[in-house]
């Protein structure tokens, strides 16, 4: 077993920069959900690097973006991989070190956009399962990968797309995308992820933006949209749409538990960010257990004009973009209920609201044995233990997969603290990658094992 | 003196294509001085066209960008006429019908940045002076054009400008850009006009935006930009900086009068910019009442993402550009230190704040004899009672002039209301544009009587 060990990293280390290649030709298929980007291309391209490992691929439709599924090996049981191919937009542009949709390699990182999240991991995995064939050969359990082109924009099509396709996606364990390794070299594994609901809100008071001089008694939209958000919460960073917190538990003491064991991060986070206070002035076990409180941020916000110099000007419309991360029990479609009833309460009729349809939060059992599977294979790659935490702050598509396919679900990934996600200068460190690749070869090696043993 | 009336009319109107050309050549050279584009070709430009008629034209050196100042004839009193040749910016672009700087003529209209303000008012002046010494001859006084390139960014350098060459700009009166008339064709007179003072907000809260899950403890600039400026105005548009209202006095009992007897534009104007209510909801002799007080009016605002779809972030930096009309006695920069101290005050120390110079508001004798020569041309020329009222709801510089050259300063303009000045489709009405111009060749040949009457 340990020279088998061995033999995966040996063969993965050695296969690195054919992996770096692969992995720049991925990121730089730019697949851009929001913006609808290279979409079919990306998951054409997904495809061919399935293929060309001998697993069988399918882009399959949806009512949005396609999945890409692809199926290997036979046994009785059976491992999903999830991943998706799409990435968040990479303005600011002008903030970039060099082209988003051009990786580029340099001092040990990899830089894209998508370069972590999720086209870094897609990869890994895939150099996991070559790094597996090439030491064990077959191995006795079938694996399925699921990759979606719609996880940056909340996942619409995904719900459907499982139940539709129930049978074929059944397994017995998932592994999810995200994981991270902190500055000390310690895995972190999330036992779950919170829910999400996008919304945008729109105002326009006029017809077009007026001279702000001669018509200062017009209706003026950044005031009246300011005014609004005013609304929604205060300094303290407590939500005040009524009814907003009625589903949210507190904390268990096992989830409690787990927040005091983290060590606490918080001075390396404010050189990091160059920060001196945390939003709401949290500290200590508080800080550590706003990740299972909701949120409500705004990710965006614009009115009149925006370019150099001044324009004297009233404008008649405004915009933000908000998003809403949601804990266990609360249901997207009843916060953007409650959200419009807050605006028209407070006289905001006029406010125009989108939402998405969000996802809800979903857990996993910190006892089930796949779960201490993945941590025992983290042991021996990383040499320390890991940290274990009860919810990510993040989000994605768990409470589907928990619902439909009724299975234990881990992370695995290749983040590490200042990667950048979603941010300009999006990288990887290779070093890291290449643990988080180890990882996974190792859970892949032992996944039939840990079926036998249970 | 009626034969000489009407040859000026008719003159006027028999070069009104000419004018059109010359005015279309004014408008296709871009001179954004907000943005520093095309501002000294703008300048010789309109050297070129005051030396074409025979006006001495210089193109003086300011602080910022040069003054055009042209002088005519002889004689011992002068008229001088104020202009600007820079423009606001023409975003956004996409809410253009014609191409901004590709002047366009469309039924009866010519649409362009700058059609109205103020290229077609200086076009309409050098088309009045051109039929006064066709039809007169040379007139006994002197004439100055004084032509600033700074008056859409609150003309910074006019003041030094003015203080230094005080002597060469002695004049007797002044007539000022920017006068209207109104859809029933009455000829609108300002005695004054506010102050401004503009200044931009930014807030940086960390070093990069992060992901909006997994940092959403990480402070929001977007937030702590709402909350600051949510304490700046109320919904009823009260400004709540304390001791902004210190120097601002009562309307006296005179302008109260000329406010009164203007008629309602109500139901016109809720028509017209599409509006159920105006700002803090004021209606009848309060809402006229409105251009007696200062403002705090958001210009445009920004943070984080603004593209389509969503994008998880929470946003490192925010800003916003703001302007304050002022009402006289209110001095800009104690509006900018109260500000400051507000801001300081509500715990928001770590918002920048960047402050132009601003100018103060000045207000005209409605008695002055200067300022009854023009309102009696305008009972000639559009044939209704002009409307008198006791201050703009716009600004300039007129407490420069009014200050240093002390001398009663009139409005003459060819704006109409719908002309959409500052925005998208700014455009001139040619009939309107035809009266104005009669209006002012008329001004230029009353204005040796007036002055040998008093």
């Amino acid at each position: 077993m340990i020279d088998r060990i061995a033999a995966l990293d040996q063969y993965v280390g050695l296969h690195v920069q054919e992996s770096m290649q692969e992995l720049a030709r991925l990121c730089n298929q730019p697949s851009i959900s929001s913006q609808g980007l290279g979409m079919r291309e990306c998951a054409t391209l997904v495809a061919d690097l399935l293929r060309s490992r001998g697993i069988a691929a399918q882009v399959m439709g949806t009512g949005g973006y396609p999945v890409v599924f692809g199926e290997y090996g036979t046994g009785e049981r059976t491992l999903l991989l999830y991943n998706h191919y799409d990435v968040q937009p990479p303005e600011p542009l002008d903030q970039w070190d060099s082209p988003p949709f051009a990786a580029l390699q340099r001092d040990g990182k990899l830089f894209a956009r998508g370069a972590e999240d999720d086209k870094g991991e897609l990869i890994s995995r895939l150099a996991a399962f070559d790094a597996v064939r090439a030491v064990y050969g077959d191995l006795p359990y079938r694996i399925k990968f699921l990759i979606e082109g719609e996880e940056e924009i909340g996942s619409p099509s995904l719900n459907d797309f499982i139940r539709t396709h129930k049978d074929r996606l059944s397994a017995d364990a998932c592994v999810w995308e995200g994981a991270i390794t902190d500055d000390e070299g310690r895995f972190h594994m999330e036992l779950g992820a919170r829910g999400m609901v996008d919304v945008e809100l729109r105002v326009r008071t006029m017809r077009d933006d007026v001279h702000s001089g001669l018509y200062s008694y017009l209706p003026n939209a950044a005031w009246r949209l300011i005014w609004a958000l005013g609304t929604l919460k205060d300094q303290q960073e407590r939500i005040l749409i009524p009814g907003f917190y009625d589903d949210v538990r507190p904390p268990t003491t096992r989830q409690r538990e787990l927040l005091a064991a983290l060590s606490s991060q918080e001075e390396e986070e404010k050189t990091q960010h160059e920060i001196t206070r945390f939003a709401g002035d949290l500290s200590g076990q508080a800080l550590k257990e706003a990740v299972l409180l909701p949120t409500c941020t705004i990710n965006g916000l614009w009115s009149g004009y925006q370019g150099e110099g001044s324009k004297a000007i009233v404008p008649a419309s405004a915009g933000c973009k908000i998003d809403f991360r949601l804990v266990p029990e609360q249901d997207p479609q009843e916060v953007v209920r409650q959200l419009r009833a807050h605006l028209d309460a407070q006289g905001f009729q006029d406010i125009e609201l989108l939402a998405h349809p969000g996802t809800r939060a979903g857990v996993v059992d910190p006892d089930d044995p796949f779960v201490q599977l993945a941590l025992q294979a983290a042991r021996a790659v990383y040499g320390k233990e890991p940290v274990v935490s009860p919810i990510s702050g993040g989000s994605g598509p768990y409470d589907i997969v928990l619902e439909h396919l009724n299975l234990p679900i881990l992370d695995v990934g290749v983040a590490h603290p200042g990667c950048l996600i979603h941010a300009p200068n999006e990288h990887i460190r290779i070093d890291n990658w290449l643990l988080g690749t180890r990882h996974m070869a190792l859970i892949f090696a032992r996944f039939s094992q840990v079926l036998t043993d249970v």
